[in-house]
């Protein structure tokens, strides 16, 4: 087992497996082929091609859109067909911070292969016998990934909330964190991937911070959706990371962006370049 | 100006304006048609499509690629087809570390597109007036960019020398530091970019290391290739970098790379994600 496994993972996807859901002439989503035969039942709202798929005709601003897709992903849902609904808006974009086409429901992301984002903290203690990081375990009843390891801070980005007010939200929620403390985390740009999951194709970019944290001071859950938290020497994380899939499919990108910014995976690995070429959807 | 004028400046190449260079089915190199008709002169060496260039049957292991290529280019560089002969090799390759196809002469990289790499320093300095960078000013008479603004340590990677090695090796020749203090550098991660330039297709993986510098060091330049020093304050060297092109063409990338990762360019800027892209080539 070997980083590039980790990384492997996060890149697994049949091109061929998928429409582009194109909107004004981008994809901005991947429709997988069952996905698109259903969308074709609600010729109202989506043009379904053999090649693509794309919104009806006058369709054309985002109150329109959001309105028409809700409705299909509501009867969708009534029948079953878009599990673990959250609730909870995703805006449909090619980059973070763009003007949305629309929004949807954040469970349709994965069906309908939409840009995702996320932000993930990695949570630090320097200490006399060296640098140290938390590691979350998921509770056991989280809908995806249950029981695996994971960053301290790990969230999706909802719709309308900045990168950093979100990640300070997240903290909270997740690790109790206060926000005068999470507000000195640093951010340090981020990792993306595309991969086929049971729930879908996951699109994401995951803006990652490194947060230095008091040795007094322990996470504490908030949103019942970790177990517990503990405090790993960071050859003991890097090392759980590269020999094992304890840690949620994801979150080893994260902690090998880590390892590589701060020289803990170094230029005389002969997979540096591989590694860290990985940590970045290649389009 | 902005950032992303720098990073567009580094992505700027026409790929219709190229034949892939294929070697044992990988494109190694890229090479413009003025170019591919001038190795078609050389049948022996090269096989020269319309939309690709092979090297001849036979030629199917490193010493007889290596010295079958070196025989067109120094045919070439008699008719003055080569210029800025550096009498230095470079390796062949699709990544760093793996065993190259063959090596050519530095100076024919640009010329054939094949895959470059380099070392990029970033010198800092903590003070109590907050974090500077030390930027160099490029000897009036070097023959790439002369008089451009530089990083402390900027060098293209010689064939057979490790990473950090070699990184050791340019800090002393470009900034008089001693091995025990370059030693201390770490490593970061890369840039990466594709771009024509007057000398050809720079094709470029630069591996990038930050290092912190006492106060009272002060680099001084070896090999004559470096005018002057000078420390700046951080946000000093960022503005020069976004609203001039007063830096090496490249140099940005590193140093935009530097602040993404340090949080100067945090995710309030809108243009955040689009940054984060362009320090990396999309393949």
């Amino acid at each position: 087992m070997s980083y590039l496994d980790r990384i492997a993972t996060c890149r697994r996807w049949d091109p061929a497996a998928y429409r582009p859901w194109v909107i004004d002439g981008r994809t901005l989503g991947r429709v997988s082929h069952g996905v698109a035969r259903r969308l074709a039942g609600f010729p109202e709202v989506f043009v379904v091609g053999d090649d693509s798929v794309a919104l009806a005709p006058g369709l054309d601003d985002f109150v329109s859109r959001s309105r028409a897709v809700a409705g299909v992903l509501g009867e969708m849902k009534a029948r079953g067909e878009v599990p673990h609904w959250r609730g909870e808006d995703y805006p449909v974009v090619e980059r973070w911070g763009e003007a949305p086409a629309l929004k949807i429901e954040r469970a349709a992301a994965a069906l309908l292969g939409t840009h995702r984002f996320g932000v993930s903290v990695n949570g630090l203690v320097r200490s006399a016998d060296g640098l140290k990081m938390w590691v979350a375990k998921r509770a056991a009843n989280k809908q995806t990934e249950p029981g695996k390891l994971d960053n301290l801070v790990d969230g999706g980005k909802t719709f309308g909330m900045g990168l950093s007010e979100n990640m300070i939200k997240e903290a909270w929620e997740e690790a109790g964190i206060q926000a005068e403390l999470a507000a000195a985390a640093i951010p340090t740009g981020a990792v993306s991937f595309r991969c086929a999951r049971p729930e879908g194709l996951l699109d994401e970019v995951a803006f990652c911070y490194d947060l230095e944290l008091p040795q007094e001071f322990t996470p504490q859950n908030i949103d019942g959706e970790v177990e517990s938290f503990s405090l790993w020497p960071i050859e003991e994380v890097l090392a759980r990371v590269r020999d094992t899939e304890d840690f949620g499919f994801d979150v080893p990108l994260v902690i090998i962006d880590f390892a590589i910014r701060h020289g803990l995976i170094a230029p005389g690995d002969p997979d540096y370049q591989e590694i860290w070429e990985g940590l970045r959807m290649a389009e």
